[in-house]
């Protein structure tokens, strides 16, 4: 890193120091008397007005430091303000209706454009004039995610922070760090609460995942959003594609020489900011860390994730409960029924395997949801990013949550980065499912794969 | 500076790092066969469909590599294409009107807003998925600048720019940094070029305006924005508050001892960014760096600017020649008309200063423009801010430019903090001037000023 | 921190990389065959050489490769080795002393000097010059200093060892660095694993010590050593002087407001590298934070310690063990008996207090080492610096540890920066305990405490 | 750069932030009645003292100020006291010289070393207590030097400063760091001010040599010295091995694409801190850089200086100027009496390169001084590092300098890694000059080179 690179990176550690300062509710001075939902409402008219320019930022900062104050009927009152009162300006919206249906024009539409823009896109741009008002207004929205499960009328509000969130939380905008042992302290407690996948059982198991010489562990960072992951992606170098995710989460494992691997397993990515539900990362995320790891062990040849299968069993118990399941042969059902039954010995499984092989065949390449998705959301999620599906890994996860989710069954995706983007065309183009010659091999005879399934280059 | 805040200062190095090694002509791999603007309208086609999703990363690259290609003529033909093809969806504006006009909601209202959004926003956001793409499309839009000053028809793509910008370039995602000796040369350079009131000279003259104990340099920088200052400020630390800006650009002059100083001097403020006017931050820099001032120097108790006057000497020119100007008396004529014609001894002076001053004030308090503004841009973006006008400097600049701009008047402004708000409240509600007492009593009594001059307190 | 600071920043940085990789056992390349003491011993003669010169860098790093794959004792071996075969050139210092015996000058006594300088110095700074080396000869010094407990023979080693020590983490080249929750986990896990007062259970202990609003933590580190702390205090913020630990190391306490504190407790000071014994930081350590807090905290008025008394239980025991004891009475040893029959109830608590109060001012104020300085070596550090015994706290620390080495006694020691060096004289002058007002009244009148008690200014 | 180097980077920003607000004189509190050289000894025998403990740091600080505040006069006398009172204490010297004789141990010649230890060097070590303090000590051994030449007897004074900065700033203290137009103003101004070999005009030409494709600028720095180069090299990346520093310092050239270089030219070494004079860097930076370079572009094969010759024309005039010269024919003579003459036209140079070219392999290859060493300094420091005699370039550097020292000699070094230590033990044991075939065979077949000219494989 040359000394440029610090003078801006110093850029980023100023505003982390202003937003900490802020956040940090100890230092804040409260509203005197508490300023209510309503009250709160009037400074946000303030805002929005030309008086609240000269002091804006003041202003921004005293509604977000008093939504803080709010409890949770009064923040959903407050999204209910937000609602109603700063939609579009009908006035406007009516006029611009009006010159546009006498005389349309370019002019017309883009004043229509202005008039329909709800005037909380604005209100809520100039709360973020305030120092470390990112971080708060994420905060917001995850409260609003909560009110909106009983409250779909909020839907309107929902959508004016996605589209802002959308634009700000552009990829451009987003920095990708490697995690490690060196790593403040501060985000790597933030690492093993957000875990969702694979817990993180303490500062122990942390460090085995981020400070072994074959792991690696990357996120995604916003430069106004202090100490916190966006999203991040855990990494195991291995020789071989793994079947199994136990042998990666084990404690006393040897380290593979890195020298040695063939192999980076995208074994975990979770989510850190629910505020930033549906702004997608996911997808620059493991592509940027493709090249950042082919740069680092340029002899890595396979690039793939281990994944869970998250409906796999809710697919199989609707098939064991429909007597007339195409899918279920008797002997598949009494494998299964064994397996349940039985503690698991080698021999049951030795039945069970090709079962589960046969049927998870069906699940990915045959199933379709209403929609005519692929059942699985991992697996839209995968092959929407032009990955293809490279194995079916029956026992790879037998921990109560992967026998509970999916009888033990997790799946590897593999992404070529040559074939990415005609993968992912298949998949939005024509819904193909794109699969290994091996796990089409899987499929029964008698099964009748839905035309798209598209041969993978080997 | 903490650990943490490193940590988070890496963060943008990274994004430095990425976008100088894109922004490096000289490593770009040039399109093979240039790609000219119907090319690149193509390829933007494709980075708005869904299939161009897997590899938008590189295809926001393709395309902003093959615009730095294009000649002037073919840039403009590639935002008539904007203009014309990338404008809101036709069919689903039509839809939506309908659907609204047959049952209005927020829903329609909502499908009314999306629909008349031009596509080249979502475009535009598409194209910063590219590392570097930030500083490549402001200087897009300086082109665009350009183009529009004969275009006029390009206005609405322009205000697409302005509207995306405005929200990335919010407040709260700017840093405020200051510049000094041991800022990158990459950065220096910038200031002397950018400095647009009062020229650098040369390298000697820059570490005179950054590196004495007297004086101090502030920018705002953008993250995303390798190596470049968005706006500075320059200032002086003086005891009284300055008549002449001579002094202050003296290169031979003694510092300061600046526990000694009284007064922080705003001097200079230049926007660097062609590519984004209209997108304003002069006042937070401004209401910023006096935080940081005062936090520095407690015992400053002024923040004044020693501004110019660049409509004086037109308004002045304009009362000349008219004979029944109902300003200029006949003694005031005759002064100038010595002023100009003689060498500007002490004696000239002294007889010009009493005419130049109730002129001043005329301008001022009293002359307005057709739309009722005050007549001086930089007038109306202080007082605009909340600052006073506080004092009439009739020889400020006797430079060649000040005297062909202005017949070398200057002016303070001076922002009193807890006055600001109120100052641009009845600037923009009522259109007062708020000027200090000893700036009306220039004013003559025959004099009519409007009626919202209004008295600040001492 | 500005830019320029960030420059030098990275200066280190570069160190700490290159010392990382070079202290990366698994990067290593070990020696085909284990080269063992007799074979590094040569690479040494042929560094030190004129021929080494070259290659100097490589051999060694090669040197110090090799040393870390020799058993115990071959690296006793290798020390033995530096003892007889590093030592001053014979045949060098017999010339000097031949030819200043001859005709004494100061060119004489140079040459001396030089030829009684052991071989071994400039082989140490030669073995320096490969990236990393410091800290390996810092952990080298560990070693020689396990060894030396059975072998003083090699105490002339090790005192060529301090002695470029010494010079080497000379005060001006340490850094103190405040430590955080945002400090790196690798530089948090060894102030785990150092603190050598009050154990910190796990890393929640460790976060209610760094990053509670009314606790700091700093450490001095040095630019060669990578990731170490040197040494390294806890600073606890209260509102009087405590006199007891257990509120501190409390977990579920209320944090104070700081801005309400009075007093700054160094409550632990730990020394981290055992191969820098006998350098000695805390001195230049206490001073600085106390520097620090001030700037940070201006109101403070109290910077004292809450510091154990390691040697105090041995003391009364002795005495308890000496029929003739003028020091206690029977009273007294009636009182220890019943305290530690009892299960230390209020009743017995209240009788003892008086009890221990009075044998601390005894062990403090009038036993004397055989040296004639203070028996407790905690006393011997804090007066030495210039501090003061500020009060007598019976029942400060009552953990087994506490009650086993000091029968629960801890002290404050106070430091005031005014009296310091006046307090340093006076100790080391006249060998004066310079305590409080009140820490004297606790001597009962028939003690006689040693003439240069000195009276310290309330 | 990962965190954690972020984390021990701004250590050394800490030190630099100390450093620089004591060099600032501004900021400094001048002693009230100016302490002249007596007063500071005065203040050295107490910081020495047990006494100045306590108030180390405090002290060192006040007598490396008022050391500032003394004129040149002052200065040599306190010099004078650090020679005469600051010696070795002569009673312990006596005493140890008496001990060692009756009956002489280790023990003793330990305390011999430590009794003819001059008191000066355990002072200097404390006044490196104060912050700032190393860059202060080196700037008054930039004094010493000053003084030395009227005043050898001050040469152990200097002994004991070269002796502790050896140690100080031994190679594994110091840090790398590429130079380049992201370096701050502040470090590169020292540049322009420090290069020795090849004058930097202005800011331009320095940002030609540090901010091309085909260019590199590297230096020691380190960590307690601010903003303060030790050494630099400055490095071209070019086709060919060049003959000539011209084309390399053309403002106008167009710059080669590094992926097209094969040969690294260092073509200018320039040592910046005269109060190091004798503390040598030039070996490592070289070795270091070739490494680094070698690591960005691992297609580069030839590692070589262009270098001035600077003894060449004073040896030439000396065999001009003896009419008994066995070096110079007839010819010879008349082609450089021509040479000199002339208008140096391409016919002169054609005569005068063979002619040039068997003298510079005599004066290389055969010619020796006094004490048996090439005649060149530069040869010397080459050649002594390992690296061997590559080309004879006659009109390398046809300015005035060039000239005036070598009539336009310059000639190319080459560093082979794998031959480095072999030439360089060549050279220091056998006094060989090791030459490329090329070289040797410019001598004349009557020149009768010194018998260790050794053969280098081609």
């Amino acid at each position: 890193m040359d000394a440029g690179t610090s003078f801006f990176g110093d850029l980023l550690g100023t505003i982390a120091e202003r937003g900490r300062a802020l956040l940090d509710i100890g230092r804040e001075r409260r509203p005197a008397g508490a300023i209510r939902a309503a009250g709160i409402a009037d400074l946000c008219e303030r805002l929005l007005s030309g008086r609240g320019e000269a002091s804006g930022v003041a202003l921004a900062q005293e509604i977000l430091v008093a939504y803080r104050t709010l409890r949770t009927g009064e923040r959903v009152a407050f999204f209910e303000t937000l609602a109603n009162d700063f939609g579009p300006d009908a006035a406007r919206l009516e006029a611009a209706l009006a010159a546009h249906v006498k005389a349309p024009s370019t002019r017309t539409v883009a004043e229509l454009h202005g008039a329909s823009e709800p005037r909380r896109q604005e209100l809520v741009r100039r709360l973020n004039l305030a120092p470390g008002a990112t971080g708060r207004l994420v905060a917001m929205r995850a409260d609003l995610l909560d009110a909106l499960a009983r409250r779909p009328d909020l839907a309107d509000v929902d959508r004016d922070f996605v589209h802002l969130f959308t634009s700000w939380f552009n990829r451009g905008f987003l920095v990708l760090r490697r995690i490690d042992w060196s790593t403040p302290a501060s985000v790597l407690e933030k690492i093993i609460r957000y875990e969702a996948v694979h817990e993180i059982r303490d500062w122990n198991d942390l460090r085995a995942r981020v400070d072994s010489p074959d792991r690696r562990c990357y996120a995604f960072f916003h430069p106004a959003l202090v100490d916190e992951p966006l999203i991040f992606v855990e990494v195991a170098l291995t020789r071989d594609i793994p079947e199994a995710i136990a042998p990666i989460l084990e404690a006393k494992r040897t380290p593979l020489d890195p020298a040695n691997a063939k192999t980076a397993v995208f074994y975990s990515i979770s989510n850190c900011q629910t505020g930033l539900g549906g702004v997608s990362f996911g997808n620059f995320l493991i592509k940027q860390v493709v090249e950042e790891i082919s740069r680092e062990f340029p002899k890595l040849t396979n690039f793939v994730t281990l994944s869970p299968v998250p409906r796999f069993r809710a697919f199989v118990e609707a098939e064991r409960a429909n007597p007339a399941s195409a899918v279920l042969t008797a002997e598949d059902r009494a494998a299964l029924d064994a397996f349940e039954a039985g503690t698991g010995d080698d021999e049951a499984r030795r039945t069970l395997r090709p079962v589960i092989e046969a049927l998870a065949a069906h699940y990915f390449l045959v199933a379709r949801s209403a929609k005519g998705k692929p059942l699985d959301p991992v697996a839209r999620f995968h092959l929407g990013n032009g990955a293809r599906l490279e194995r079916i890994d029956p026992f790879g996860d037998l921990s109560p949550r992967g026998m509970k989710q999916a009888l033990g069954l997790m799946v590897n995706y593999r992404y070529v980065l040559d074939d990415i983007e005609k993968n992912h065309e298949a998949f939005f183009d024509r819904g193909t499912i794109v699969a290994s010659p091996q796990v089409k091999k899987l499929l029964r005879a008698d099964s009748h794969p839905v035309p798209a399934v598209r041969e993978a280059a080997g």
